[in-house]
């Protein structure tokens, strides 16, 4: 099964797995804007620690989404921010019933895209467990992990055996590329559970100036972080998610057992990019309090945040 | 009535208070310590926008309170920090039932020196309502403002007549010098007042590298403020305080007609002091938590201030 695959957006997520899934053998096009004139003339490259040094050229890159190939699946790596904007982008590179896989954090990101794109499109989203960031044009810096959990949000399978079979046909997309990935069985629960990582370390990393290692070493950014995630895991119950009773601790492991990482919330700033802050606490914060639940901490950290964001994009 | 007062930390506080006093024909005498040689050198000077520019010279210095002569009143403008290593100091300093002032911000930050003080003194509490920061060695720039409320503590007094002559005596000693006071019913409620302004703009000036005009401008952290100002009330509600039921209005609309100011903890932190977390976050966190409210955006920003003044200590 070779697939011709679009990736709308070559940044750090888009990059990775487009060149991944291009060693895999499948048809990747990359759409690209400010970067489409280095990678034109050096490729992609991916300096991975798990994988190893990784390029490829020449590559199939694009700086008009009309001049892209009918795609079975495009992938969607830029940032929330820019969701909007992206539709008439993806209409134009789909081929006919295509899928379409926001690969983004943050709770209702499809939403607004939904509404703008053509109904013969399946829409998915998906969510990496990846440490990864781009270091300059064409150039993506991988740090660990990789995995990709998919969940069906909509589009014109309407029963559930239909949506499984586009889920797992994702699924085996990233399999096929050795990297890990799950069937969701339902993308708002897969939300909740990855914004309980979102959340505490994207904010932190800007707010406090801190990788995670310093955040996880001193005890009261610690305790802070698994506050944060306690708010995140009632927020997520009041929504009608129950989360996995273990997940603070476990998340707190795994993040312990990580190098020292500076979440994409932090390269967002320090580029003076716009910070996603709709879909990573806007909407979750909405959501709870749609709910009946309020998440104070939360939401102080939010408020600070658009404070930072504010000052840094007039900078 | 002409008083010998001696001011234990010479900073901005005491450097200001101890020159209006001065200014008004008393007598008096000043602690130093890094800062003892340019002060007999160059004498005190204060910069102040309300009553001009100002200069003590000669100054009465001195580098050991051991030869300071027996003064009636001490006034403590030093950090509270260091309040347990100045009991020694202030033991020397005064004369037999002396008044101790303790013109610091927070809570409780009396019980801890007052256990190490002899029991002759009299120990007072004073809130400062002023904008003012030393610029440099002896030099002391003032923006507004200057009252000083004053409560009893502890001490001989045990009377509430007895303990409302020494605040009353306390009262017209800054009277005397052109400035505000009031006498303070309940130390304890005047604290939890002034905290209502402390716990926000003090942290959020740290957190945000930002003065009150920037935060009181943008509606996110206008909001923040105002829901940590929430916080307050309900904490000093749960300990048995009922703050005015305007105190919060009253509050923002006083710190929009300031000057944009910068407050002390961001002047600390600029200048690799500790902060002052203890008494403005710890005690008041813990006094509400005995008492049954948790007091969460407060929490989250102390955790947050905890960090930054670690690795702040550290550099």
């Amino acid at each position: 099964m070779n697939l011709r695959i679009g990736i709308i957006g070559t940044g750090a997520i888009g990059g990775f797995y487009g060149l991944m899934l291009a060693r895999a053998g499948h048809d990747v096009h990359f759409l690209l804007r400010s970067e489409y004139p280095a990678v034109v003339e050096n490729g992609l490259r991916l300096n991975s620690q798990v994988y190893g040094e990784l390029s490829l050229a020449p590559v199939n890159a694009y700086d008009d989404a009309a001049r892209m190939p009918p795609c079975d699946w495009l992938l969607v790596g830029a940032k929330t921010t820019s969701n909007a904007s992206l539709a008439p982008l993806i209409a134009q590179a789909a081929a006919r019933g295509a899928r379409v896989l926001l690969l983004q954090n943050g709770l209702a990101v499809e939403d607004e895209l939904r509404a703008l794109l053509p109904d013969h499109l399946h829409l998915l989203g998906g969510l990496c467990f990846i440490c990864v960031h781009r270091s300059a044009p064409g150039i993506v810096e991988h740090q660990a992990f990789g995995a990709v959990n998919i969940g069906y949000h909509s589009g014109p399978a309407t029963d559930e055996p239909a949506r499984q079979t586009i889920v797992e046909e994702g699924v085996e997309l990233f399999r096929s590329a050795e990297l890990g990935s799950n069937a969701m069985p339902s993308l708002e629960h897969a939300r909740w559970q990855k914004l309980v990582w979102n959340i505490p370390y994207n904010g932190l990393s800007v707010l406090l100036d801190s990788g995670t290692r310093a955040i996880m070493d001193n005890p009261d950014s610690r305790a802070l972080v698994a506050e944060l995630m306690e708010e995140v895991v009632a927020g997520a119950k009041a929504c009608g998610h129950s989360l996995p009773p273990n997940i603070i601790g476990a998340m707190l492991a795994s993040t312990d057992a990580m190098p020292d990482y500076l979440p994409s919330m932090y390269h967002d700033f320090a580029q003076h990019r716009p910070l996603e802050l709709g879909a990573i606490y806007a909407a979750p914060l909405e959501a709870a309090r749609t709910a009946g639940r309020e998440l104070p901490k939360i939401e102080a950290l939010y408020r600070a945040l658009r404070f930072i964001d504010a000052r840094n994009q007039a900078r």
